[in-house]
């Protein structure tokens, strides 16, 4: 067993530093554990492609074949043979290496993995029986892997867990609203999901810590980087009692892309997620999308009309099919009964925040730098694309005129970062 | 043809003081116009054995037949004979003529019919072409005339109006909305229906006429009593580039039976009905449930989840799938589209302020005083009632402590009218 051309014994010592096996963890062999780790860092929150190759094949088999540079064909007849169909399978699994190629590298492999047990990290697979079920309604685009840290009760306390969500810019009416909700909810029994953000997230978090009931943050970045810096403390608390979660590897940095994508597990992980505050193109609103595309209950706390930070929560109520909830009652009766389904909402309709632009641009625009010209492959890389796919966005995102070349690569232009 | 006794002369000339006959409204015979006055005093407003009675025999037949004691029996028989099925005919007809002989009265049909000659009240029947076509939807409870004063152009543009409603106890909050609300509605085009109340509605009322629009208030008495009595300059205000409407004749007092009754007017008269601001158990979801139980367009403003006087509102738009409305442009889209319905709601449900009480229940205890003793028959006659359906009442109201019998009769006690 061999990987990156590392040693087997290597690799059983990387794994265990993650993933300490009791009985019931030593089913996963370390090479499983060692490529399912790898692939967080080489494919992005999300990748449907690489969630197909890891299903069928398995992580270590997937990653050989990637490190091996199989032929799209080749790969493509091995899936075939796992049962798995599909007309543009070739196509898909060839821009899916082009993506996934550039970032190869055992050192950051090692690195991530080394960080991860100097702070406690580890890693969660989905044959762990600790893995929260809610995430496989997320299909192929389930994560291949968490990583965590915290206390692993927070887990079991998933299935009777609520999103509270909203706007990182919230309103004192706003914030009052998600501490009432989040502490009526845990004298309810339930846990509170949220995303650690400023504003509602965080208020959510610190009402639950505060009434001693179980929290979970769902990252966008690695769990040793605490963002937002200023929630480091509260970040730190959460990781003591409850449970820090991201499936990014450790050091990753948030991304607006991972930002889109972690809003996702919020959604997923919950029994019902309630957006409080919102005002009418919220990031928060993307994660009502999520919840909606995938079934979950989905509320939303109304506010004065005229206060334009509870617009996006009326958008919800009269455009999305969102139920009005208003007190923690009404939010436990939401997810307790979970009978509430929403088939008429297109996730796309939702996804406030991310403007006009493609995915790919965003993730381009995510991977540029004001100051230092990157180089297409270099962009690549850290957008986790194909060469052929970053050019494509660079040229869109050039005639819109927020990126440049310049001699040595591109920049972003005109963006606030 | 005499009706009390009175001569032809006598009624022609008390007819054409109220219904002043153009070309158009030549057509209404006298006798016709008058027995629809007097049919206004006889029948609380709702009865639907008197709209049944007028309809299938005509307004002057019926009330002949009333005066005349036909038996319960004979008028079955006249009643059928015009096409009218119904098993309980026989019953319904003797209990309606139990109602309304007590309120039979040539002198009271006269003053009132003078009275609004006095104040320039008119009466308007259905075969007039200013009658609100949207009143017919109430079928056997569609009013048998309606007086009013004002502007005949304020009935043309009910197609185009909308209901605002709310709590009289309105917050800054409420008030402010249903000023904005009202004068974007104007702005829109829409006129403005709703009951002069305190709070919600006198803003509605005030915000249309600054913004020189037009508004029609219900009221819930007779339109030379101007109810409540603080609002005495707003209602002639209406009356004068507006129009003040009620299905009750000159001189008849508001009740708290006539006030549910009343909301049923609102409801149906405008193309949407927006409940602004209402506490839990506020009196305008009663119009609420009108205007669902009528198919009509129901909106709801939400408010803070921190204000008790939001609470209707959140409620309407939780249980009763009120639209979420937020500015005058929501507002006028639910208007002006009008597909909006709803088949579930049980006007029942909706019908806050009413408490646990029946409809009869209400009446008699409208009909009584706290400190002057009535005997049975006069508060049969108050309420426009059966002695026997009084007794009933009486009986039950007597075991909730909320009425006593006195040597002379009964009194309400317990009640802060």
């Amino acid at each position: 067993m061999t990987l990156f051309g590392l040693e087997e014994s290597v690799i059983v010592g990387l794994a265990r530093g993650v993933h300490p096996g009791g009985d019931e963890s030593e089913r996963d062999a370390p090479a499983d554990v060692f490529a399912r780790a790898a692939w967080t860092g080489i494919a992005e929150p999300g990748d449907g492609v690489a969630g197909l190759l890891v299903g069928s094949l398995g992580a270590s088999v997937a990653l050989t074949a990637v490190l091996e540079t199989w032929t799209p064909e080749r790969l493509a007849v091995t899936v075939r043979e796992s049962g798995v169909a599909g007309e543009e399978l070739e196509s898909e699994l060839e821009q899916g290496l082009q993506r996934w190629r550039p970032r190869l590298s055992s050192a950051e492999v090692i690195h991530s993995l080394q960080q991860a047990a100097r702070v406690s990290a580890r890693l969660l697979l989905p044959s762990d029986p600790l893995w929260p079920a809610s995430l496989d309604d997320l299909g192929l685009h389930a994560p291949i892997a968490l990583w965590w840290r915290g206390d692993p009760a927070a887990f079991h306390a998933l299935p009777h867990a609520v999103a509270l969500v909203g706007a990182r810019a919230a309103t004192g009416y706003g914030e009052h609203v998600a501490m009432e909700a989040a502490a009526g909810l845990v004298d309810r029994g339930f846990a509170i999901v949220s995303g650690a953000a400023y504003g509602i997230d965080g208020m959510a978090h610190r009402a639950a810590l505060a009434s001693e009931g179980i929290t979970l943050a769902f990252l966008a970045g690695g769990v040793d980087r605490h963002y937002p810096t200023g929630h480091d403390a509260l970040i730190s608390r959460i990781a003591e009692v409850g449970a820090v979660v991201s499936e990014l590897p450790c050091g990753a940095a948030p991304t607006k892309w991972r930002f889109l994508q972690r809003n996702r597990l919020i959604a997923a992980a919950g029994a019902a997620t309630v957006v409080v505050e919102a005002g009418w193109r919220s990031g928060s609103l993307n994660t009502a999308g999520h919840a909606a595309a995938l079934g979950r209950p989905l509320g939303a706390v109304p506010g004065p009309v005229t206060s334009p930070a509870s617009a996006g929560c009326h958008r919800l109520i009269r455009e999305f099919d969102a139920v009005c909830v208003t007190t923690a009652a009404e939010m436990a009766e939401l997810a307790g009964e979970g009978v509430w389904a929403l088939d008429r909402i297109e996730a796309e309709g939702a996804a406030g925040g991310t403007d006009s632009r493609t995915s790919e641009e965003i993730r381009v625009l995510d991977a540029l730098s004001r100051r230092s010209p990157r180089p297409v492959p270099d962009i690549a890389r850290r957008a986790g694309m194909s060469t052929a796919a970053v050019l494509g966005a660079l040229g869109a995102l050039d005639l819109d005129g927020v990126v440049s070349e310049r001699e040595t690569g591109w920049v972003s232009i005109g963006r606030g970062t």
